[in-house]
């Protein structure tokens, strides 16, 4: 298991209807020094990318991707949740449907921060089904920008959203795959990388 | 001057109603560098004040929070803007106005991640009237947790709530603060510190 892998299942709880909380070190309280081995790792796996900029998505990403950019040396964007209509045509705009909440939102990228010339890395703390990520690159799209690759730290293996990225040809990276995992046991099985 | 007041400066647009646009290097676009010198500069004003823990608020000062918590080499926890009534006693709650969204968000902390013994420094990008910042003095009272200090990026000192904030006996540290911003001529004028 790499460090990523027993912390989770040191202090990862699995709860009903595959939901895994890790708010204690990830995405509610935040434990900066392991953001430092997360980046220091997303680093080494993407070390020949040519990338200028990390895009993240508000809010858990902004952390992680605030942490990771000192690894690269490049400025952070972040996409904002947005219910607000008008645009006046400023934004990049994309529709997300949060299955957690229940929701579908708007994430908005102002059109003065992306662009044909940015090298993308995509940063986000989870991956399940896939629908914020497919949303980040739609933005990324629609500014003639590349995406040079995608970080996520925990990626859902038993939901599509991975596999689905891989099968579109994407360079995806998740440092800890979750396989399978009981709420009854508490048991986590990670996929062999 | 000093080095965010410059940028301020440089790369700040003044808007209409007391709007000021940072977010081409503060809370859309990040220039991480900045931040690691903000970083630095809350080092220097809080360096003898025990802190163990950073509390901020989402979205826009999560990033910031972060790269300032390497510093002081601590966790943070992020407040999170909740609609949802149903709480379950399991978070610390506190009801926050903004001006910006012009609608009530009720704050939301775990009563997991702030207790007794904690020693925060509150983070976020921008004072104006302050109810963003009363709501996490409020949550961080709820836990019997010890506010040693708040760290600002930028103040509007033309509004209440750093007055306010000072007046209750808060050290409070603003690393730039407006005294007056003119939309016709973009002006900006900051308080001598």
């Amino acid at each position: 298991m790499n460090f990523l892998e027993e912390r989770i299942q040191k202090d990862g709880i699995v709860k009903e209807e595959n939901v895994l909380k890790v708010d204690s070190f990830l995405n509610h309280q935040m434990d900066i020094s392991l953001f430092r081995q997360i980046g220091e790792e997303f680093k080494r796996r993407f070390a020949d990318v040519p990338i200028n900029k990390i895009l993240t998505i508000e809010a858990s990403g902004i952390g992680i991707a605030c942490i990771v950019a000192e690894y690269f040396d490049v400025p952070v964007v972040f996409a904002k949740k947005s219910k607000s209509i008008n645009i006046e045509g400023e934004m990049y705009v994309a529709e997300i449907e949060s299955f957690t909440h229940k929701c579908k939102n708007q994430v908005i990228v102002s059109r003065k921060f992306l662009n044909p010339e940015d090298h993308v890395l995509i940063i986000d703390d989870f991956l399940a089904n896939g629908c914020a990520l497919q949303g980040l690159i739609s933005i990324i799209g629609q500014a003639g920008a590349t995406v040079e690759g995608i970080g996520i730290v925990i990626e859902k293996g038993f939901q599509s959203g991975g596999r689905i990225i891989r099968n579109l040809g994407y360079h995806l990276e998740s440092l800890a795959i979750i396989e399978d995992m009981n709420a009854d046991t508490g048991k986590i099985v990670f996929r062999e990388q």
